[in-house]
């Protein structure tokens, strides 16, 4: 049994020296767990950018086979963890057993899919353009990229996926992945959870003869933006709310050296109910939209908070169905208190905005969710209400009738950025609505037909990213392997000697990695 | 002969609403010349980012290959503008014609390169993770990533490359590449060239038959502001000085939606001067050095404006001479009086800072520049002076002693981000000075080894860019095809049939790319 100390990880060591003390609590019964956090003090927070910071140089040089050794062994360290963790953090979350056991699975199996793009190579972005000595009017020199970890990276883990979006999580996975030491800022929702996770990191590390600061992790409230303006940190990772996420960035872009921000925020997920597909199946697509929106009590970036039909007799069948199952959904614990206490917030402006109407869900009271259904008129999409825009975080969605294809095209532009965009459609619909994707595009990053955006793969070809407000740079993702392109940055040598060049760019390719070689990819050594 | 209006290019059109008008200054005799620009108005910008934000569904939607053509038209149309183009380039930068000449072929291929880029088809970074029906405990769906262009780009370009990195320049080319439509903020100090260069760009896009709006350009004073401010513009790409391209950051970041700024501002691309070298071709070095001081009014983001050597006699050695070479160069014309006053007050600093000695160069008076040779005790890299790090724009350099090599690599460890570092070695030097290159690659984006910094080659291998203050973003370049990377931002269908799917992603490869497949790169069809 892991004893939990509550101490602060700082350079492969641990560290209390602030008198401050956070509490972990019980997410159902709302009690203090005997688990005391000490709240890192502005010196340790420091020492912990220090310590990424010196661990940088030795860290990112190493060889990615290496470093593909250490996200294996966090692998095999976070399979380890057994029973009494998974009920620790069933304790501190709320989340079923089944639901974390799979978690644990999802987050060892992201440290191994990177593992494999480091050995596959394609992340270094190898390009080589050969010298022309004989060129005219002047010669080319021999010129090579590749590219390299951007320095320390800092990450903020979110609530609602304890395991794979928090201590050992995607930010996480990938900032090591690139070579980049990472410091993270455990979440106060489960930090007796994320410190099992953080001692199977530096177990791993330890294991793996990593240097010493490869990983830090701090508590405490506060001590984020002491971390996200520290000079040694060189980029943020963050999955939370707008207000926090929006934060960060403006105190990253006010810094004396700027740093970027990748922040998953806010998104409504709309999922369109295309007319030919209510008329075939409204009822199972009554069914499976209501599941997940009230899949884990509505707790995901990609839970469907907004669902568009079009004026007609299917919309209301469906919608008459919809109602009823949204009515009769149990209520479920959620995360924290701060989540229901937000939760309540956001029924409550539904519920007091004239332009939208309580369609089903029992009276929110007590200490859980209660799944809410809410239809708003389709004037606030087409004047951009913000209210409409802003996320719920829980089990409730809204529904928005439109009166024909013309004017959900129009209620589609004033749609703020999402991380997903859902189509649900027969062939017929698609044949009339071909248009919608192209709109869509520009407003999500990842389209689904026929499916629900709650489940997001982790995988090479996933977008788990958007147009802002659903994150802070479109050109990002949080999850699959693209992620790792958030901390690299290139490098070029010009005219340097074989032996001194990185493996990823010598001519005989000893890692036998895809390379642009005079503008052709080719695995060939030259 | 081409007919100069002064008017601002909006969707195609022309127009000069505004009654503030600028003039064109001949940059030799600082006369006015006989060009007059009608300075955007409010509505006028707003009429261009709309422009290019009604341009950009349907240019974004063209096959690369299409706007392949349309830059591949451009460039024709720059190789085509005469004689009477090239003596107006002159007379508005005091640029000889013979570098507006190479320049020309510069800027064209430039459009050339990026148009083999669409048709090569890397640039889409096509990922498929096919579909697993079968997989326990839940089968995954068909996923398929590509990228597309963010959205208008707002341009502002540099003085010192009025065609390169100007109208039709570097960031331009990559962001109509990457389907992006563009509004140019036109330089005030060559704005005449920036019209004959717009037509140019307007004739191409009616010959390939772009949409209206593909490219826009504004003339004036303070009109950047709206363009960065308008919710539009999705991105930024600028190169100037480090106080203006801040202050477009600092714009962008503050906006309701924040937007990404590639800036390219300021670096003083230190050479360090190895002992061996020094020994084998010190004169040779001092000859070479100087020259690339001086190239072109040493007015290039590369001008290497630090020299690193340490205490010997053959650095004495290289010194006196260095110095004799400095001493002796003719005074030139620079861009303009601005960049001339600029360089002055430069000069200044360095003159009344107590840490820095004059060794050469004539007493700075006229209306040219004259090449100047600093000396700067190390402490003020130990220290992190302010004023050793600051760019001076012009043909002036600093060189800096060091005891030994535990000091040289202390001096660089206080160095600022940069656009390139230098080693001028032998191979001696390199066996001894082995982890310089690590040191270096965490502050420059490009490596050199017996080279001159001054001299960016447009090409796939290229990095011009690097840590900051040397660019806002280190993960971005300004110059090689890897600019196109800054514009273009991922996109991911779930379960969407191959009809519907982009051609980069339908299992047949019609448009025979490179992908990742399950993992594999292969040009395959699936």
């Amino acid at each position: 049994m892991t004893l939990i100390t509550g101490f602060n990880f700082i350079a492969g060591g641990r560290s209390a020296n602030g008198s401050v003390t956070v509490q972990s609590v019980d997410a159902t019964s709302g009690e203090a767990l005997p688990y005391s956090f000490h709240q890192a003090t502005e010196a340790e927070v420091d020492a912990a950018a220090r310590a990424a910071e010196a661990a940088y140089p030795a860290f990112r040089n190493l060889a990615a086979s290496r470093r593909a050794e250490f996200l294996d062994a966090i692998a095999d360290e976070l399979d380890a963890l057994g029973d009494d963790f998974i009920a620790i953090v069933c304790r501190e979350t709320a989340l079923p057993a089944a639901r974390i056991q799979g978690e644990r699975g999802r987050t060892s199996g992201q440290m191994r899919l990177f593992a494999s793009v480091l050995r596959r190579g394609d992340f270094y972005g190898a390009r080589i353009d050969r010298a022309m000595p004989e060129r005219k009017p002047l010669p080319r020199a021999d010129l090579r990229q590749y590219r390299i970890g951007v320095g320390p990276v800092a990450v903020f883990g979110a609530s609602n996926f304890p395991l794979a979006f928090s201590t050992a999580g995607g930010d996480t996975a990938a900032a090591l992945a690139a070579g980049c030491p990472v410091v993270f800022k455990a979440h106060s929702g489960h930090m007796a959870t994320a410190e099992w996770v953080a001692d199977a990191i530096v177990r791993a590390a330890g294991r793996t003869a990593m240097p010493a600061g490869v990983f830090n992790m701090i508590y405490g409230g506060g001590v984020g933006e002491w971390l996200v303006r520290h000079p040694a940190i060189q980029a943020v990772g963050f999955t939370g709310s707008l207000r926090g996420g929006r934060a960060l960035c403006d105190m990253a872009a006010a810094r004396p050296q700027p740093i970027p921000v990748f922040a998953e925020m806010s998104s409504i997920n709309p999922v369109l109910l295309l007319p030919d597909a209510l008329k075939a199946r409204g009822e199972q697509v009554a069914a499976e939209l209501a599941a997940s929106v009230v899949l884990g009590a509505g707790q995901f970036c990609t839970n469907p908070g907004l669902a568009i039909g079009i004026r007609s007799p299917e919309f209301v069948a469906f919608l008459e169905r919809f109602t009823a199952l949204m009515g009769d959904q149990p209520a479920q614990t959620m995360l924290n208190a701060g989540g229901l206490r937000s939760y309540c917030h956001g029924l409550e402006n539904l519920h007091q905005h004239p332009g939208v109407s309580h369609l089903a869900g029992a009276r929110q009271e007590g200490n859980q969710a209660r799944a809410q259904l809410f239809k708003a008129d389709v004037s606030l999409l087409l004047e951009g209400d913000e209210l409409l825009q802003e996320e719920v975080f829980g089990p409730a969605t809204v529904v928005v009738e439109v009166a024909d294809k013309a004017e959900l095209i129009r209620a589609l532009r004033g749609l703020r950025g999402q991380l997903t965009a859902t189509l649900i459609a027969e062939p017929a619909d698609l044949a009339s609505f071909g248009e919608l994707t192209s709109l869509l595009e520009q407003k999500a990053g990842r389209l689904l037909l026929n499916g629900y955006p709650t489940g997001v793969e982790v995988c090479d070809a996933m977008v788990h990213g958007g147009p802002y407000p659903a994150t802070s740079d479109a050109r990002g993702t949080s999850v699959g392997t693209l992620a790792i392109d958030r901390f690299l940055r290139p490098v070029c040598y010009q005219n340097y000697p074989d032996a001194l060049l990185p493996d990823a760019l010598k001519n005989a390719n000893p890692l036998g990695i895809q390379r642009l070689v005079d503008g052709v990819g080719t695995r060939d050594a030259i």
